[in-house]
């Protein structure tokens, strides 16, 4: 498996200016092709430095992928190191020039001597095109190594790496084999998944793995088989990934890569029926969730954030003595708030929450992290409880993918 | 200077799974204090890999901080391969078994044999305590480096290096002394910030650095000052700190480092007033940065998201021919939605926002970016339009993150 290192460039990563949130992305897509990350290493906008860490990163790689460093200004150094760093000068790239002459005029501004710099590249890469911005990308061939000089600008990189990267290495290189197979759940933590898949574990042939991705409620099993190529290899994947599915079915909700949120929007497109939200403990977090979506206002109605007692009852009609007795975090409160959403609007299908985010509030009955869930229509509500962590804005985060969990699986008919 | 290198630890940074923040915020930290990271270094969980890149660190730097591989499953090897490292054996230490148990105990669990293995250590080390987890940190001093071994669990290894790491190496380092001024600013980006700072920053003296720290609609501006000892020092740092905030002004929302969102809470819990939100193209999130900071419920009284005209009309009694007429982004309609929110909720301030957060909905009049605001009491209510990037999650962090600026102007009377 050929190996990689990835080498990121720029002072605001030292000194933690900036995440480095490209190295992990990078690492995703190579594992993708078959191709390993060995290592990654963040140095400075210093010449000797990045010298030193090209160096490093070519003993160990046979693919060194840089990011950053690559702007207009002073202190991006990056392709005035790589001249130094091969021993070559650089050559003006006309097309390169109009092509910034382009960008510029329709951003209505002028270009800059600085700006023209920036069509100046090491006259032994070939030019990697940057459609989403003005910094080239560089590719180098050189003493058995290829070298990627990409923009540290995420969106920029990312165009790159997957047009332009990823299959030019694909083409130059031969990576093993490896087929995929995703499944997306929610409802359940990596420990609880790994005990339940314990004896599946331990059963898989050297050749496949199970990778646990867990982020913030949902979790991506990834089973991954390497150099498969005969029908009986690939028939042995697919009886491996239905049986991981039996074992998981109650919190599977796709068998693609996609957020659930995605999902539900499509979903509701489908079945063209919409939806609202009525929150209480996760503040707008779902609605965020549901609105990240482009084209969420075809199907999503809006959400009430009663986050008062008073609001609960003047938007949603909750009743004083519910409150009372029973409490904001109760089945009977988000039934109450569900019933009040769905006659103040249009939507189809509704779903409500309460619960105790924290660090406050909790008490012996009902500690911090239990959250109560309504969800339902006009003829059918179903009401939980969950136990949930402790702190804050995890249990926002998981109630609020739990919510949009509950609408799905009702809206399948999932949900008892 | 003292340079220090980071170490992180585990397969999972390199295949992508876990973006790695530790290392940012440890740059911060040691920035903050004095000390430069002068690399970062991520490796897989393989010995002779680990081993590598600790001589590395130790040859270039006269720190280390390392995270990850400390838990208790068979991946986890960093324990075993500092003892090879260091050619040293591990000794049992009765106490943190004992805490081991009394943590485990409060969990309703049994310790088992593999949580024994945590209460070994290298017999070199120095205990550093882990306060909120079960795998004890490591202090090594060794040939004239300090390496220190940390869990990757963040709020684990964040409240180690905050309670013994920085201490300690303060008082074992000789750190450049620093004064750190921060302006935290809403409103103004960093290339406008860097424009109307050019001459400003052109007469800095050596001595002093100003560092632009953007972070989703908020800029943090930190001046600092190195190895300041006199009182004309000090005098010469305040001149130019009052003169930088004159500049910014306008912008300027604290002199410390805190986010809006909690410095809002502070102003409302002072003054003893509320607020709620009415929401359109921020789905929530405004609501959902009030609701993250503990304790909101003191002060925040809900927020309406309302995402069709139905639930305009319904809820907020925004009038049909205002959303038929002058649309739904429009000074009058979130005028309208404002004097709505007021209506049905006993809050004593509003603010609200509807604006085309993308990628489709604009007209060439309103193009995509375009958002209004309304913010005001029972008394008075302002009106503004901006126009915002056109990227949907960078406009709606945006506009929720303006929304609580506003919001915070005009109940400190310096809105128009």
């Amino acid at each position: 498996m050929p190996l990689c290192t990835i080498l990121t460039i720029g002072d605001e990563i030292l000194i933690g200016q900036t995440v480095d949130t490209n190295s992990a992305w990078i690492g995703q897509q190579l594992n993708g092709i078959g191709a390993k990350v060995h290592e990654i290493i963040s140095v400075s906008d210093n010449a000797d430095h990045i010298k030193d860490g090209l160096r490093r990163a070519a003993r160990q790689s046979e693919i060194v992928l840089i990011t950053g460093g690559l702007g207009p200004t002073k202190d991006d150094i990056t392709k005035k190191t790589l001249c130094d760093y091969f021993e070559v000068g650089e050559v003006f790239h006309e097309d390169i020039f109009e092509n910034l002459k382009t960008i510029f005029a329709k951003r209505g501004r002028e270009v800059l001597d600085i700006n023209k710099k920036q069509a100046l590249l090491p006259s032994n890469c070939q030019v990697v095109p940057n459609e989403r911005g003005t910094a080239p990308g560089m590719w180098f061939d050189e003493a058995g190594t290829i070298y990627v000089s990409m923009p540290g600008v995420p969106h920029e990189m990312k165009h790159m790496v997957t047009n332009y990267v990823l299959p030019r290495l694909a083409a130059q290189f031969k990576f093993p084999h490896i087929i995929h197979r995703n499944l997306m759940l929610c409802g359940i933590g990596e420990s609880s998944a790994a005990k339940l898949l314990d004896e599946f574990e331990n059963k898989l042939p050297q050749h496949i793995k199970l990778a646990y991705l867990p982020d913030l409620g949902i979790l991506k099993l990834r089973l991954s088989a390497y150099e498969v190529t005969t029908a009986e290899g690939e028939a042995e994947i697919d009886a491996l990934y239905t049986e991981m599915k039996a074992i998981l079915k109650e919190y599977a909700y796709a068998e693609e890569d996609i957020k659930l949120e995605e999902l539900i929007g499509k979903l509701f497109l489908e079945r063209g029926k919409t939806f609202a939200l009525a929150e209480s403990c996760t503040g707008g977090y779902a609605g965020h969730l549901v609105t990240s979506i482009a084209g969420s206002s075809k199907y999503f109605e809006g959400s009430t954030v009663t986050y008062s007692y008073d609001m609960k009852q003047t938007i949603l009609g909750v009743k004083p003595e519910t409150l009372e007795q029973q409490g904001a975090v109760s089945e009977q409160c988000v039934r109450e708030m569900l019933e009040g959403l769905l006659k103040i609007s249009k939507a189809d299908y509704g779903v409500s929450v309460s619960g105790i985010a924290g660090p406050d509030g909790g008490t012996p009955e009902k500690p911090v992290g239990t959250v109560c869930f309504a969800v339902g229509d006009r003829n059918r509500i179903v009401t939980k409880t969950f136990q949930f962590f402790p702190r804050r804005m995890e249990n926002i985060r998981i109630s609020s993918v739990t919510a949009l969990n509950l609408l799905r699986k009702f809206v399948l008919g999932e949900l008892e």
